[in-house]
């Protein structure tokens, strides 16, 4: 796969090699029911805990899969990233592992957990101005002079296809799905579980859930273009940024609808969660169990799959105590 | 299995039927790994998560056993139990998967919400002065007026038969461990971890884990006698109470030592789950994966087991927020 192609929808084939080449380094992450949550929406639910994937998040997938499909000469030029998440620590982690360089651009006002979490994985951080024009200035910069891989967090084809293996693997171990639900952001982990129903469990839909407060992917898909999220202030800091143009056609054209949740759902869906099932997750993956209770969304009787998508918080401050 | 034999250890046998019996209602739970405490130790951890048992704790285990082994005669007078912890609410949903009712004695000053979790598994609560000798008393004049079954927490062979089905499973699902650890507060669990090694692995070692802020075990151990623990004051709210007679015979006969962890170790330890593993653990959980980090336990190269025993959390306050 060259770079003219990873703007493409990645098909039947590149899913299947996501999977056989995910399945090597990533967690396979067990899928957890509730006898609560089954009572209260009248559901069969079950809960794919990417919280428990490595680097706490979903994104070890796609950065896995990217990393790991590039050619011998593109090892040896490293890849690059700008990020401040998790797509951060994946990417660092997956080239770790692939014995390769991973460079990544942070903003310098940058927490310095996270830069040394990024550290830590063995990446090179390089810094720069908090605007999106000067982290696509500097990491253009350093494609130009070592001829690294960008690896864009969501709008490339590989990056799809990893994230596909989270519902892939949920499908295989879970028969008979009626529906999946996963929260967007910029839509590689929608995009991917829309593939992935899509080529192997055809009668399973899909549906995207998001916040209210930074509905631009719900509004994009009503335009029929992409609309920017300015200025989302959600707590589900995982789900700031806008649709690219592969997601976006992806999601546009497998994706049955978005659903919204307001910032207080959100907020005590989370909640209601670490209490019920003793796990962690972040905001950004109490969306869709925000969403189950919307009033929006019809699931009684349904066997309905949840993306969990990651469990990175920062526990000094937790949203119900702000 | 009548009044006087509660105060015998279970044998083998009592330990098999408590396996079937408890296996037929109780979760059997996960047992996770993590490859970040793996490194930090140099051991292979294997951790039994009752924290997503029922109720949240391994606690439903005894309560499930006692009840289920009831007579019918002893069925219609019901169960009474004092406490304002996991055992309450274990033995309320015990008694209602079992068809009989169940008096829970708590203190007045019992916070409304375990009151009310008491309740909803249907349980009838009645008062009582905050002292010992009221809740002792008054649990007596129940058993006296209604010949209901007192259902003491820990002090008694069924209960602590059911805890031993933790380690069961463990020891199933895990081959050869060298260790398990469990946390001791009356002893139930702990007692119970030692006879089910004792019985079914004989090469497994079990250690306690106390705080050092209510070492009543590990002095008691050393004494020869039951020491009581006044005045303890620990985090770990679950391992406030003394040893029982029966406890203690078993801890003395079948448990190497006891191991003891300051409370800054076990908010640590429990922060350190919570971040790396993604799970909520009480506070009590966090002691023996305290107690693996203290310089007074070598597991480097063991295949060790970890009984996390609870995940009951006020999310309003957390001990690193203090």
């Amino acid at each position: 796969m060259n770079s003219s192609t990873i703007l493409e929808p990645p098909g039947r084939q590149e899913l299947a090699e996501a999977r056989s080449r995910v399945g090597r380094y990533a967690h396979r992450t067990p899928v957890l029911t509730s006898s609560h949550f089954d009572r209260l929406t009248g559901a069969e639910l079950y809960f794919k805990c990417e919280n428990f994937q490595k680097v706490g998040a979903f994104k070890f997938r796609g950065a896995c899969n990217a990393v790991f499909s590039l050619s011998s000469d593109e090892l040896e030029r490293g890849v690059v990233a700008h990020s401040s998440g998790n797509h951060a620590q994946a990417l660092a982690l997956a080239a770790r592992l692939r014995g390769t360089r991973a460079t990544i651009v942070m903003p310098e006002n940058a927490s310095a957990i996270k830069v040394a979490a990024v550290r830590d994985y063995g990446a090179d951080v390089v810094f720069c101005q908090p605007t999106q024009e000067a982290r696509e200035g500097e990491t253009a910069r350093i494609v130009q002079e070592t001829g690294a891989s960008l690896i864009h967090p969501f709008n490339d084809s590989r990056i799809i296809a990893g994230q596909s293996t989270a519902a892939q693997e949920l499908l295989e171990e879970v028969a008979e799905l009626d529906l999946i639900l996963a929260p967007v952001g910029g839509g590689g982990l929608l995009s991917g579980c829309a593939l992935a129903a899509h080529y192997n469990s055809p009668r399973t839909r899909v549906v995207g859930t998001e916040p209210a407060a930074a509905d631009d992917a719900a509004r994009s898909l009503e335009a029929g273009r992409i609309l920017p999220a300015v200025p989302p202030a959600t707590i589900a800091d995982g789900l700031l940024t806008s649709l690219g143009e592969l997601t976006f056609a992806i999601i546009r054209d497998h994706v049955e609808r978005i659903v919204t949740v307001d910032e207080s759902a959100i907020i005590a869906a989370m909640r209601s969660v670490w209490e019920r099932m003793k796990i962690i997750i972040e905001p950004s993956s109490a969306v869709p169990v925000a969403a189950l209770s919307s009033g929006d969304l019809d699931v009684r009787g349904r066997r309905v799959g949840i993306i969990l998508s990651g469990g990175n918080v920062d526990l000094d401050r937790l949203p119900w105590q702000a």
